[in-house]
């Protein structure tokens, strides 16, 4: 019997815009593309006008929905460390969460999940207290997205949420299997992605920055790989992603 | 039989600090004394911390509570005009009142009513498009608490939306009936305040600015004084306008 | 003897990225191409970090700088109207043009202009009182850059600050001479950004968007052309235009 | 002859409120006071009218203003630690006092010293490179304001930046001297700020909170006490630091 429990799946990050500024490619190219969107809630992008247009985008082409809380820091877009007390993380993600929801509601879609943004998923996979403290804040019955093995991983079990493991097609790992969290995204090869992305669905591990191979164990978790929307070349990464994804699902659940 | 439909009821904004800064008096001291709660929405005011434990305390007072959008402009406390969109006013409002509605879901408490606050309120009383485009963003089946006979009044009415007319206990009157919205609020006198309430509870009239008595037709409308937690001596309004609430309630409904 | 007193010049807005967000091409590409550079200052786009980076860059080419003050609105990029007391417009231009006075006087580099952004722009061209306003937060002896024949210049000439007139490549203008200041640009036509600029140059006219031609009187003032680096095709639309003032330049002024 | 080289002299944040939200007494009431004003730059604090006021004001009672940069966190108050690259530390402090001295060009009064605010004065005590960063945004020969013994008087001492040492009338400090950083200040007795400012200024040394006796050494530094406008009963709280003061002052330097 197989190891393998679940289809693999695709998340992007959407509507990183901000007022006239844009960020990443069409939503309707990618769209296409990919299985499920995390949308940001206008602390560390976006704004209601993007948030209105792109849940009538992900509605329009079935992608499921997700809120992308990050920290209040528009100028670092998410990926500067703050210091927040744990009362301020519960309330920042109830609200972020809650705005995303007002648009849900009235498009009648449903909220699937929640996932923290940049350096505020950073901080959740190594202190424990902030996972959570943001954790506190997600409606009852909401699954979160984040890395396995990690205090991610343990605040949801120890609260009794659902999880949902994460692989990165292009965010490099630590040799510890942490993130490198970036102000800005590099580019990519179309190879170095397919290799990296294959590897980690079927083997759960990774190269990492300093050569050695680390492992990202997922447990019995649903996998979804993290594509950014803005990594140069964004639409051949998750292309690429895609492809390797589509061949794993049908090697190992052949009936669809 | 008498003309009078309605106990007459008080209305205050709530959590207007932002961060450090606070505004207004001690909400303990206020809650007692009033019905419903318009909450800022971290637009002209208010932060996720001050809206969490703003619900809480009014949860606690049995005080309903509303959701309070603003104009985007914390320096200008949302009480300087701005030109936006009509899609923009719709999305801010679903936004603003989705991230309070976090807040109600998770303490268990129903959303009363949506009041826009400052110049928003102001541009809603005399721009029928922009009431509509402000009112596209309330939930189904939430009241608006605005000015009868304005352009509030007629988009609700048009767009199917329950209305609940204000009098102002701390606002000056134009002679058109328009509310005269100042950056800051100055001082009254503890005896105005009871007369002007007092008349407007029973005549339906005010004395304006230029010395004129203005009307102030409710119609059928519930009624709900709004007096404003940032006017100096607001305890003393609130109390002096619950005196004359109080007071009119048992006159026109004895047995309570 | 010829009614051309000065060498047409040209003047882009810059530095209009924030944070992770960039707007507009790559400024070495620009920065060849012009003249003058308005720098953002920080409250309708830009950033301290952007800001340090332009300010070396247009030192690097010899550029002029001026600063480029607007609105309080990042999420509007200062092209939605405000209302503001006259203190606030004078205080906000003081603040943003000494923020990037704090970078010029690090780097050597004198402050050429001042010229308002977007909205604050158009409003300064149709308000006497809020020119004046603005105006007043100019340090003395430096010009402002504005619309010949609009109240920008009768406040500039009663208070006796230096004037440059400008023409518009890539705005469309009503049929009285003022601009259309749209939210985002939209795409032109390198011929038709050719003979605008032209008209412009040569007859002190322009097409209007009514189709009638309207005067824009420029009286004996320097002309500088501006062109935008968020409209689409920026770096086509400034090469045109080089093109075009230097034709200009050669034959009022064959001598170089 | 004495040990004592310089009068002591006491500073003040000021400017600290925002839009609406006023933060402290009257500066009225405080500047008579004080000596040295530390005015918000608006980042963690104030906005261009408040501090074009708080410079008039400074003017008018003689007192000498610096700089207060901070962090870019209005809601935090500049006192959540927040982790921003090098450049981008050099680039803020440039922004904020450039806007200051806008104002202060504007009034004719000279830029006195920059003192970094709240958690950035924090980390630059415990950071060497952070304090670098910082102090390269300064302009040429005008102090810094810090604490004596850490990284911001090592920094200085490197970059040949004025230092002047200061003592904290009411923030408390660990046994190693470094200071404690909350997000609201708490409440002091008169008796004991008079004998903490006296004890700093007579032994260099003060109570540290685990009940220690912590060294303060200011070298042969002039020494600036600071106070807060943000603490409850600041107004008692300047009055007592100044009577120690100028006790002090009266006791080392008799002929005035």
């Amino acid at each position: 019997m197989s190891r393998v429990k679940h289809k693999a799946m695709i998340n992007v990050d959407l509507g990183e815009g901000y007022g006239n500024w844009s960020c990443g490619p069409d939503p309707e190219k990618l769209l296409p593309l990919i299985d499920h969107a995390n949308i940001a809630c206008g602390f560390h992008a976006s704004d209601p006008l993007i948030m209105m247009d792109t849940v009538e985008q992900c509605k329009a082409h079935g992608v499921k929905v997700g809120a992308h809380p990050g920290f209040p820091d528009l100028q670092g877009f998410g990926r500067r460390e703050m210091k927040l007390s744990h009362e301020e993380l519960t309330a920042m993600t109830i609200y972020q969460v809650g705005a995303l929801k007002g648009f849900l509601d009235r498009a009648g879609v449903p909220l699937h999940h929640v996932k923290p943004h940049g350096m505020l998923y950073g901080v959740c996979c190594r202190d424990y207290d902030v996972a959570k403290a943001v954790f506190r804040g997600i409606p009852k019955g909401v699954p979160v997205f984040g890395l396995a093995g990690t205090c991610m991983e343990h605040a949801a079990r120890d609260m009794g949420i659902d999880f949902i493991a994460e692989f990165y097609a292009d965010v490099k790992y630590n040799a510890d299997g942490s993130l490198i969290i970036d102000r800005k995204k590099g580019a990519w090869d179309r190879e170095e992605i397919s290799r990296r992305v294959s590897q980690q669905l079927e083997t759960c591990s990774v190269g990492a920055v300093d050569g050695s191979s680390c492992d990202l164990p997922i447990n019995d978790y649903s996998t979804s790989i993290c594509c950014h929307s803005d990594s140069p070349g964004c639409i051949e990464i998750v292309e690429e992603t895609r492809k390797v994804v589509d061949a794993f699902n049908n090697k190992y659940f052949p009936g669809g």
